[in-house]
């Protein structure tokens, strides 16, 4: 079972998928899929209406526009240089504790929905990346085996990147990843105990049909339970949040015979049971 | 005319505090006070009702919580190193463009709620900011001159900093910006077109009665409008949003001499016709 949001931009429905494909709406259980839904255990209600066939079946469910898979979060809290092989691309020694920085969460989209190259820009970056929804409340958890209690579920989350504005325009990254569009979300929300092993799971990049990206959460540096249980020591993590948790070797940043991103160009994303995206490149 | 919210934490209501210092409430008019309030001319709408006498008044209006005086924002962008004589007092160069960090929306409190000083911190520090909130989505303004028509208003910011977090763990400053009640904001929205000049406003801060902080937006380095438009080329800037400007001199960063926060201390804080806040510091 995976939740989704689908519908007109700013105005998406919730549904959930079954594990055939078909689409259900899920307006008869929430208004939508949401932090106060996920704390409410809205995925166990969700997957008791799938299973008692108490949904309605989405009509044209093949022509609809998909969302991200949760509404606008409180907060995005990034990880950077969390993959040993993409921390050696940017020539950065390993970090001795997890580099944390934001992103502004107006940058969320679809999966599928256009990303736009930030007027000004030239080197507009991607970055694959395990995003973590967060279900409940959590402040100064007490270790790392914790923290999979406050995860709702995974999702596949572009952490798009300006690496000029991040690196070079005064050294705060917050600057080159808070553009509009720079955090295609989706398609689904897969919840956590669907997921067998959130550490070994492949994630993979493809630019224009080459594969750029192809690493596996099994290199993270910092495993996802020791994020979130660090993050919880510096700020309180609420239901609906999102932490992208660090992207793979792969990206334009490391390789400089490779071109940054321009308009026309084509993104395409998977991990391993978390579905796909694919993003078409345009001029903000 | 100001803005207030007042009432327990995440149930404030919103009331309009007149110039006599009297508090009607706003209940009539708007649920909240927040960024759809403020883009559908809800200053405007205040203004005509309490000039109109339809708002009832605040009954044991001294007795009431003040909470911060706009709903949870988007999101809270802040400027580093913003004063030339904060710039000094750290040992930085001054910026040759805005430095740019966040700060989770949730560190959010009122102006008069205490602050904690986060587990394992030793060097918890204060920055008096003027705050500014948006009215109104901005995306690639043409110009610092078109900044004022999409600034709703001002408000006195506590930047709450812990500098270990912020400069000695990875170098990203989020970190040290964004834990639990790190931003108490208000007493009052106080709205643009009461102000005469932002540009010459006198901001002070005290540290157990003690003066620490005596500046004035004269000394920023990126004026208000400048720092808007700025900012409305690397991010979409939607109603509701909280812009913290930067601080002067006189944070405890600044001073070896000075001790940094500890439980029992009391800050307090003002800026001219923005009103006046204090806290008292407890253990997280």
């Amino acid at each position: 079972m995976q939740l989704m949001r689908i519908g007109e931009r700013n105005s998406e429905r919730p549904v959930v998928r079954a594990d055939d494909g078909t689409l259900y709406e899920l307006s008869p259980l929430t208004g939508d899929i949401d932090g106060a839904f996920l704390a409410d255990d809205g995925i166990g209600r969700a997957r008791a209406a799938l299973a008692a066939h108490d949904l309605p079946a989405v009509p044209d469910a093949d022509r609809v526009r998909i969302g991200a898979p949760v509404a606008r979060p409180g907060k995005i809290v990034c990880i950077g240089l969390n993959y040993r092989d993409h921390a050696a691309e940017t020539g950065s020694p390993l970090p001795a504790e997890p580099i944390v920085f934001m992103k502004a969460p107006n940058t969320i989209v679809g999966p599928h929905d256009p990303v736009l190259v930030p007027r000004g820009s030239t080197k507009t970056d991607w970055e694959i990346e395990l995003g973590v929804i967060i279900g409940r409340h959590a402040r100064y958890l007490g270790s790392p085996d914790e923290a999979a209690d406050v995860i709702a579920g995974f999702a596949i989350s572009n952490d798009v990147s300006e690496r000029e504005f991040q690196l070079e325009r005064g050294g705060q990254w917050d600057k080159g990843k808070s553009c509009e569009t720079f955090n295609p979300l989706g398609p689904w929300l897969v919840p956590t105990d669907e997921i067998t092993d959130p550490g070994k799971l492949g994630l993979r990049l493809w630019v224009n049909r080459e594969l750029r990206q192809d690493g596996t959460t099994a290199d993270l540096v910092f495993g996802i339970d020791h994020v979130i249980w660090y993050l919880s020591q510096f700020m309180v993590l609420e239901p609906g949040d999102l932490i992208n948790t660090g992207t793979p070797a792969g990206v334009a940043l490391g390789r400089p015979d490779q071109p940054y991103l321009r308009a026309g160009d084509v993104l395409e994303l998977e991990i391993d049971g978390l579905g796909r995206q694919h993003q078409l490149l345009q001029n903000a």
